[in-house]
């Protein structure tokens, strides 16, 4: 899994029968070593009620349709917990207020 | 997924049977944090009827088969969605006409 | 799936029973901007009759399989189709001869 | 797969149901020829007992869930082994103490 | 597939069960235009007798898999088979002795 922060939302009317009532969240990737945004990012269901500056942990490929919210639909990527706590190295980089 | 702008077009005659009849584009990510078209890029196969220009979501791997168009064909990216809004840090960063 | 040129052949006399009788190509994959052959590449499977020199389109991942060919084969890249015609941003990048 | 370094641990009380009793930790992916740690990394399942420290195999992908511990759940990166020696171009790059 | 070159083994004594009695090869991709081992590799499971310095086509994936050796086992990296022959824009970039 990956983790990374949550930094937008993405709305799309016209599409996949599958995605309908899918919740689509853009999160960016986050450097395990320093606890900040990296670049790149990608588009996931959120399947764990995650919003807008949560730290998430999210799946891909088809592993993210191992969910209940997932199964069988054309999803490729999707948060699957909301991170408390990174601990690298014997230090906190990230923890959730 | 991975959110994209449709850039062009691919014909080819000669392939596999299953591929027979399917719209294959050509799309560029769009960076999450600028909106900007970046590098790189695949031929995904259309399901929700886009066009050059628009901005949309496609899946990758298994995924991009669990669809009606795509299902048990050798497709590995499909079009899924087409954008109406992109947000991101509060902004939007992309919004279709 | 990628867009890429037929570079090179290789061959391999020892190798797994399932890969027996398949033909195996070099293939770079193509810039989607600028029609030029870029850095990277794989050995892909042909199932089309492809040919050095063409442009063609491949997929990866277990779509790779999903082919008369290379149904159950430990194949993780195929070619699809022979690529006609290339046209982005209202421009032809590539035209088959 | 891929060898790494197991450099943190993740803690995550809010994740979809299949997650609860897996044991998350963050992995740096070690470079095979220098035998350090590079950028990049990624969250994994431990399997086999792993901590903080340890130079680990991991496995990505529907790999990933080809485990008693893992099989069928949202899990893309499962650490399979602890690795007791590397050795690369004749040389012991990492051995275990 | 990937044509790499092996470079090197690893051992685990303490891993999954299904690991069990697979040789473990570290092996270093080759750039398909130079026949020059590059950055990065993978740790792969022999499925064809390979050995150290020999050039090997491995797959990736799910496809690792797909192997009499590998079938159902946490394997996401398989060598498939030993090169004879790589030849690249007409020039024989590598030739097995």
């Amino acid at each position: 899994m990956v983790i990374g922060k949550v930094i937008g939302t993405v709305v799309a009317s016209r599409k996949e029968d599958e995605l309908v009532g899918l919740k689509l969240l853009a999160v960016a990737p986050i450097d395990l070593r320093t606890g900040q945004v990296k670049d790149g990012g990608v588009v996931a269901v959120d399947s764990v009620g995650a919003g807008v500056g949560e730290v998430v942990l999210y799946a891909t490929g088809s592993s993210a349709r191992q969910t209940t919210v997932t199964q069988n639909r054309p999803v490729d990527a999707t948060i699957m917990a909301i991170v408390d706590t990174l601990e690298v190295g014997g230090e906190v980089l990230y923890q959730k207020d």
